[in-house]
């Protein structure tokens, strides 16, 4: 992009803009503070489809009356390694930020512990929460359901959300081994944009509607459905993930939050799964020789030739600190235009 | 297979056949029960790879003095969630069965539990493990390291085992949805069977010694390595199974089992990570009517025309049951001859 088309923003700057925003269309402080965190660390990480364009999604759900900007979520101690918290109808994030002390208390205690988050609307990237869990010494596994786009491997309708699975590792001195993926072959966005683009999609993506293979973007969008990465493997992952971020958690799977939207178009309603673990319960005194084996494993992994997850995110973090982030002018008039 | 070239066995002279086998070559009366029902139930599903095969191993790995026939697994009640089974240089199966019901105890009373094998030889498939979990009513995660003949994406030099992943969901009425999948492209005799036949192998399965994509099985075998499935999101998952059923219980990476093994090509020596999940104290009072959403969910599930994972091993149990099992005569024979 041209810089001229760009508006540079400190993080500061970034934060303040996008708190007023949020607060001036009716967010509460508490849900201003989770939501801009965790927007702001979306652009700051180079995730630009996380980042300050999210914030015209939040106050477009919040003025179709699709998401509580107030909603108080309630946390519940609910069994020795379960924690639920009841979001309200409200964003997910102010929910996960209310039942972290509690999750990481039972983890430390028992070496394991379930955050289960319901009844929220969700649609932020996962692995700012799972950087919240490493902060605090503990492995993180987090899912949830989408919205029902994705077919699983020969199937030709929709069943399956894009369902991401996102994992977290603290590591001694490093920022914390995350990934943080969907289970479809590729974001929903991507099909949309070779569409408008008048472009073919990749075999492996999508079905048409009958169920065979395409590569037509308009044949996938218009009655056919995505595919999940991997196959049939990843097919079971996008299953597991409905199940034990849906069922089990007594919320709804993607078919049911896509059915609940009833053509809205709004974000998904539904649930999320957060597991800890704490290495320190299971290692004992041993730990920070078992935890130097991981450290070792990592260098391994880089010696391969291959790229550790996340690689990129964190050297766009070191550069944002530093120098700010720079987003579109048309975004930044947007943005603007909220506070009218 | 021609009929005439096969023994038919009944499920009990399979099992009575087994047991005498691993008796008599000194593996301990708990040892022999725990293998048995194993090797017997991978036949009977109809996995000969898995099968009564496995008994020719099982024994080769203990005149070869690289598996303790008679360990007697130490459990420690670790944590108030964590279970510690310490299998003491012996196969995981034992004690796998001696540390399942205190797990069983610990996940009911916490909601969730681990259980963490450290010490064991590990040969085995993990669907059985899986199953006695669900048959308690119990959600099951298991995964472990192997031997590392894989690299990531992007890399070239081997670091990954073929790392498995498997998870069960007990249904209501039906035998549990259950998917146990290595993380590796594909099984790693595969390559071999194409190398032997001097047939190509797909694009995708592995890459020579410099990291370039090889069709070539001999190039994967001599200095190259096998991938993952999925790509980088398969690659990432290998790795969180590297972590988290390594260093994370205090046992060894698939690299380290490798370096153990010190070229003797016995069965690998490592921990094994089981995680279970108890419906009924996530969902209290709730839980039939959500384990009957999930019961849609199968059911949407095959209505995509996809088939549920598991489905050919359980058409296979139900014909061994009435029919009994099918095993080639020159296997047979081998089997045979370790009752000399």
């Amino acid at each position: 992009m041209n810089r001229s088309d760009t508006i540079p923003l400190s993080l500061d700057q970034a934060t303040t803009l996008v708190e007023r925003i949020l607060t001036h269309n009716g967010f509460s402080p508490a849900h201003v503070q989770a939501l801009t965190h965790t927007i702001v660390a979306g652009e700051r990480d180079g995730c630009a489809s996380h980042g300050l364009y999210r914030t015209l999604g939040c106050v477009a759900t919040l003025r179709n009356g699709k998401v509580m900007g107030d909603a108080e979520p309630v946390v519940h101690d609910h069994a020795p390694g379960i924690v639920r918290v009841d979001a309200r109808g409200g964003f997910s994030l102010l929910a996960f930020e209310r039942g972290l002390p509690l999750l990481i208390e039972k983890t430390r205690a028992n070496g394991l512990a379930a955050l289960a988050i319901n009844h929220c609307v969700h649609f932020s990237a996962l692995w700012p929460e799972v950087e919240r869990i490493t902060d605090a010494g503990l492995v993180a596994l987090i899912c949830n359901p989408s919205h029902a786009w994705v077919t699983p491997a020969g199937g030709r309708t929709p069943l399956l959300g894009t369902n991401p699975l996102a994992f977290g590792w603290p590591r001694m001195d490093a920022p914390p081994f995350v990934f943080d993926f969907a289970t479809s072959a590729v974001a929903r966005g991507e099909i949309e944009l070779r569409r408008r683009a008048g472009q073919s999609i990749p075999e492996g993506w999508g079905v048409d509607a009958a169920g065979a293979p395409t590569t037509d973007p308009a044949a996938v969008a218009d009655g056919g459905a995505m595919l999940t990465f991997g196959g049939h493997k990843g097919s079971a992952l996008s299953a597991m993930i409905e199940l034990i971020a849906g069922p089990l958690i007594g919320d709804l799977t993607s078919a049911e939050s896509l059915a609940h939207d009833a053509g809205a178009g709004a974000a998904p309603y539904h649930g999320e799964l957060i597991l800890a673990l704490d290495p320190a319960r299971f290692l004992g005194a041993d730990r920070a020789a078992h935890l130097a084996r991981a450290e070792a494993f990592f260098a391994a992994y880089e010696a391969t030739g291959a790229r550790l997850p996340s690689q990129r995110r964190y050297q766009a973090r070191a550069r944002s600190h530093s120098e700010g982030v720079q987003i579109p002018q048309a975004l930044y008039q947007d943005l603007l235009a909220l506070l009218d």
